[in-house]
């Protein structure tokens, strides 16, 4: 009895709870006795496609082709019939039990060669490096370093091609370099499909990178998950019900069906397990069905089960008519038996290059037995470090390897049976590649591959509503921001509770108004741990062009605004009446706008932060340090008059200077208003002492001197001159209000070119 | 020919690169080939110590224990001579080429069962609790959950006991209750060494816990560190070259000598490589050479290369006379073969307990045989999680299990061969357990075990000089905290830039003062996470009452010091000459004086915070609120007798207001020196337009009314009178000095406090 029907019995006495596993288990069965190895080695059966033939199937390509260019215009309905037969959802339910081999897709890479410089670290830390024993130092220290030494190899549809080796041995980079993320001017060597030349964007609309991060919104169930991400990828002309069947497909395919309607959950809301959150991951890639999916680590972090099931699932896909490409550090037995072909890198060279079950001769060979019962990519691995600390290196195992090696052009089963136009054509009438951006597929000229799914509008609709969704079911979040406001405003509430009319008063106003402006503006600070995590996800989608980065900053701003109008209603409630402000029921509207205008340039603020800083604590320092600046120059420590010339622009820049002078117009814009009355006039000199008496006559002695009668109720200081004294002369309210707001704006449009400067996902 | 001999065959001829690897793997082969499992089932020789006879081991062991009362006294040196012969280091060396067998220790464990009650969640996110597939969710919905069932077994020396299950299995739960680390009233059952009953305070002496993170000074070598860790461990009466010889033998067990003079290193100093470290880590908890040994986790974070070597070094460890109980996620088929008892846990039952060849058996007779080929954990660790999976849990293999099991007390073989009092003579004698604390190991009395190796004063100064050698090789901290000092000096003195004598100019400094006080708060508060990683390692080493809590506090705060002086000195060279402030060389050492308190102070804070705070940016945001809440009450915003009542006990506690008086009074505490003078008086006033004739004709009026002549030049305001406006009047300059530095202390004294109830570690 072997292991995988033991595994059966048991399932099938289960319910619901491994019904995931279940199906995994049951269709890798099925696939095995299917046979797709004589899709590899076999020839291509031309007649593809069941009831179809090929001529008929490149002639709707082709209707489909010939149909796009008006797709990008908005109106894609005339090419719905021509496509149905394409995106029929029947053809994903057909091609899992059709037997028929898949047209053979070969990606091969000839000598791919990648060095960096490397860069001197700072003198500062120099003196700190006491040399480890570690052998790979000497390498360091040379100038440049050359990642990937001539790698040559080959992946074929319906296998998993699998590149091992210790960390630092190239891995991700040989990944990096197949899926075209590294620039093709610093990388050496070749890579064809099908024997033609990888263009970058038809490699980016036919294959998929995963990332080794799960980067998923917490709050999304697993079905919503992978249906925005369907939203954004599959094109616009595709009905919403064709997307829903899609969907459900994919979460078979992914052996997800139990977990479907589990959020994906944090540290904090308990969702999915770890391995079907990395399937769902793998899922919001594959959407599309592409026909090469890179994989970096994919199992990393997980335990052997659900490793092997994230393997098992790969499996599948490749059976569907793919080629997995895929980096993994220490496969367990039973994953090793999953993988077609090997790849082991030592510092960046290939030592062996073939099937799983040829390791056992080729280390025989080499004068190393795999002992019995041991994993042999463990042996391999430990034999090549154990190499790598020698003098000499892995060097006599590579030589070892290039003798034994044919190279793989020459080889007769290397040949892709059909060029890479006709072979995307089949694919595509067999199912595959769900998008509308296939149409560039089968063209020579670039230009005309669609880089995004949908039109701006609909990108910020979609953006917009799963933000909301995951936003409004973290209420909790929401409610430690409100709560950190109100709090901020009860102290200050009570402590400048109900501000007099005297010089002490209006001094106390200025200090009220310095700290509540300032308030918002911490307030958001505390959000940017949040806005680092959004902004992760985005850099993930954006990497294959799921939206345009403006569509993302516009709904990251849309999303936001709603809880900052609660937010700066609350904070007006709890301080205005309290304090005691000037402005009646107008003065409290304006004071609210002018709230939820800082708090709008706030956020801004913090947002195109976390564009720039990507460090969460370095972000969180140098937020609070340049708002302390701002504070600092605002106007209220330091009037603008008394501002050295050198530093009035950074006067001028303080985001905290505008709604300042705002709310201190509101407070002492009017001119009959009076805050210093006769006698008080005295209260910050030595003559407060005297007797009311006295100072009545000084002022009466003032006035005759003067010519104007002064009495101890006549006005000395209005509002106005409050003002005045304080320098804030320059803008009206409704000034600093629209400047308030266009910070925001400005700060927003910043962030997005931050995103478009940081997000270049490719190595140089 | 079989994997070790080729390893050795490639490892002799390399250079040193390898020779710590070489090292153990010579070891291990030795270890082999001589015949601990003689120990296991044989019965003890009773004769062992060479030309010593047991009945003189005896009496030396007594005679050391009789004399260990003095020892706290700081007197030991009378004890030298008797205790030579137990910590001679000729008994490390010859330990290793001794081929008699050890005492048998024997750690017996009947029947541990542990429940906690589960907590509730917060109402607020269990809506968001949708169910995922995971079984275990039913379990946890209950009051109770039972971690430990029932679990029996039997741990021996010159054996690794390990325990294997998934994660949420109960592993780490029977580490922690067989190293006492759960309260004994939580705890049921019985945990016995060679019968008796063990006393936590004995097995603290002669046990050692290693915790899964490596909290090591990244910045010292690794020979440093085993010496910092020998100076807290071994007691006081060992010679410093005895010490130095124990570090020397356990570098060389521990496979380090190639690593030894490498800092341990972080993300930014290259150090030793993570298998290192945690050899490091376990080195610095074995230095006394305890006879029990703990450690969760051990391998995990390490490739297999790695996790082997250290797999390799406990074995080494366990067979020079020690017990070795460790729990693992997945061992590799190497490393199996390094364990010789196993315990399979599933949500805290046994489904297997024995040796790992009984694992085919085992699971062939319970219906499941492993395959060919397959690792049988692997294998096992899958079969467990599919059976929880199902209704019926794992039930049937617990069943099954406990049908094949023979209870542990009844087998004959577990009989230990002495009582513990005379294993552990007979163990000092042969070297074991270095630490001066091994007086209280024969005595039944808890109370003569000796709690600390050192006094406090020895403690103190091995701290401080430990911390300060890691700090100065970190200078770059020191610099990033010199420079944020310096630009604020520099953005203070310019926009400050030499003050005038005139009310605005008062007003400005007011300002500057509540600035630059708050500053030296704010820079404290980037140290938070140093900080916090200090008290990671603090946590780790009193776990063992490696030292005592109060030197721990006063170390930090003796190394934290001196930098803080260089701050304060460059602080007030770039802000008071600039600035202009008044007092000169006096009121500037004075200045100097108050800014290094204030730094005092902070320091103590933040030292604090982290004392309380674990969560990093949990702790930055508090700290930043608290301080910014500090300034609002200092006096600054709202004058003393101006805060309402129910607030004025928060100014008092506000940190910035000490320093904030002491540098007003500093400024303005000359009664003579004038601040407004004449016509400025009516600067803040509408009369600011007037002409200065007619100003002039003002003054002279107010004076005929108050019979007093006021010219131009005539004083209005002077320093005092600036004092008594802002109502500092309660304190002098060096009361609000000595309270600021009484801060300091009194923050210290909070952190030590926290320390005391926070590194209560165990489970309840």
């Amino acid at each position: 009895m072997t292991r995988f029907v033991d595994k059966i019995s048991v399932f099938d006495r289960r319910a619901s709870a491994m019904a995931e596993a279940e199906g995994i288990a049951r269709d890798g069965l099925r696939m095995h006795q299917g046979s797709p190895a004589v899709a590899i080695t076999g020839p291509p059966v031309q007649g593809a496609g069941g009831s179809i033939t090929l001529g008929q199937l490149f002639k709707r390509v082709g209707d489909a082709h010939n149909g796009g260019g008006g797709e990008e215009d908005g109106d894609g309905g005339g090419n719905d019939s021509q496509r149905h037969h394409v995106l029929e959802v029947d053809a994903f339910e057909q091609y899992h039990l059709d037997s028929r081999p898949p047209p053979p897709f070969v990606l091969t890479f000839t000598d791919l060669t990648y060095s960096v410089k490397r860069q001197q670290r700072m003198s500062l830390f120099r003196k700190n490096r006491l040399s480890s024993d570690q052998p790979e130092m000497e390498a360091e220290l040379g100038r440049t370093k050359t990642l990937l030494n001539s790698i040559s190899g080959e992946a074929r549809e319906g296998e998993i091609f699998a590149v091992l080796g210790a960390s630092g041995s190239g891995k991700s980079t040989l990944i990096d370099a197949l899926a075209n993320r590294i620039a093709r001017e610093s990388l050496q060597g070749s890579i064809t499909l099908n024997g033609e030349k990888l263009e970058g964007r038809l490699l980016k609309v036919i294959s998929a990178y995963v990332m080794q991060d799960d980067l998923l919104y917490p709050m999304l169930t697993v079905e919503e998950t992978l249906m925005f991400s369907a939203e954004f990828r599959l094109p616009r002309s595709l009905s919403a019900s064709k997307k829903k069947s899609r969907v459900q497909a994919l979460i078979d395919q992914l052996g997800l069906r139990a977990a479907a309607k589990t959020i994906i959950g944090d540290e904090i809301h308990r969702g999915v397990s770890g391995g079907e959150r990395r399937r769902v991951s793998i899922g919001t890639d594959i959407i599309h069905d592409p026909i090469v999916l890179f994989l970096d680590e994919p199992t990393s972090g997980l335990d052997s089960t659900s490793a092997f099931m994230v393997v098992k699932v790969l499996q599948r896909i490749a059976h569907s008519g793919s080629i997995v490409i895929m980096s993994v550090h220490q496969p367990s037995y039973r994953i090793l038996r999953l993988l077609d072909r090997l790849l082991f890198l030592s510092r960046g060279q290939t030592v062996y290059s073939g099937p799983p079950d040829g390791l056992h001769s080729f280390f025989a060979d080499f004068g190393h037995s795999i002992p019995d019962g041991e994993n042999p990519t463990e042996f391999a691995l430990d034999l090549i470090r154990e190499l790598e600390g020698t003098p000499a290196g892995a060097t006599a195992l590579v030589q070892f390897n290039n003798s034994r090696q044919f190279h793989p052009t020459q080889s007769a089963s290397a040949k892709p049976a059909l060029s890479l136009k006709d072979a995307i054509s089949v694919s595509i009438s067999r199912g595959k590649l769900v998008s509308g951006a296939t149409e560039g597929a089968t063209s020579s000229s670039s230009s005309s591959v669609q880089k995004h799914a949908n039109p701006f509008w609909i990108e910020m609709g979609v953006l917009t509503k799963r933000s909301w969704t995951n936003t409004k079911r973290m209420p909790e979040l929401f409610a430690i921001r409100l709560a950190a406001v109100l709090l901020t405003g009860f102290i200050l509430a009570t402590i400048f509770w109900r501000l007099d009319n005297s010089p002490k008063g209006v001094q106390e106003r200025l200090g009220f108004f310095a700290i509540a402006m300032s308030t918002m503006f911490y307030t958001c600070a505390d959000a940017l741990p949040v806005f680092l995590q959004e902004r992760n996800i985005f850099m993930r989608e954006t990497a294959y062009n799921a939206y345009r980065r403006s569509s993302y900053v516009l709904s990251n701003a849309i999303v936001s605004f709603p809880p900052l109008v609660l937010l700066s209603i609350a904070f007006a409630l709890t301080t205005y009446f309290a304090v005691g402000l000037a402005g009646g029921i107008q003065g409290f509207i304006f004071f609210i706008l002018i709230v939820l205008a800082a708090f709008w340039a706030g956020s801004g603020f913090v947002t195109f932060l976390s564009g720039v800083v990507t460090h969460i604590l370095l972000g969180y320092t140098v937020v609070v340090a340049l708002l302390a600046y701002f504070l600092l120059f605002s106007g209220f420590f330091i009037n603008r008059n008394r501002i050295h010339d050198y530093w009035l622009w950074f006067h001028y820049m303080s985001l905290v200077k505008y709604p300042y002078e705002a709310v201190m117009q509101n407070e002492f814009d009017d001119p009959h208003k009076c805050f210093v009355r006769g006698v008080q006039m005295f209260d910050s000199t030595p003559l407060a002492a005297l007797p009311e008496a006295a100072k009545v006559a000084v002022l009466r002695a003032m006035g005759q001197s003067l010519g104007v009668p002064i009495t101890a109720s006549t006005c000395i200081t209005t509002g106005t001159g409050i003002l005045q004294q304080q320098s804030i002369t320059q803008l009206s309210k409704w000034d600093c209000f629209w400047v308030t707001v266009a910070w925001g704006f400005l700060f927003r449009f910043l962030f997005y070119i931050s995103l478009l400067i940081g997000s270049r996902n490719k190595r140089r």
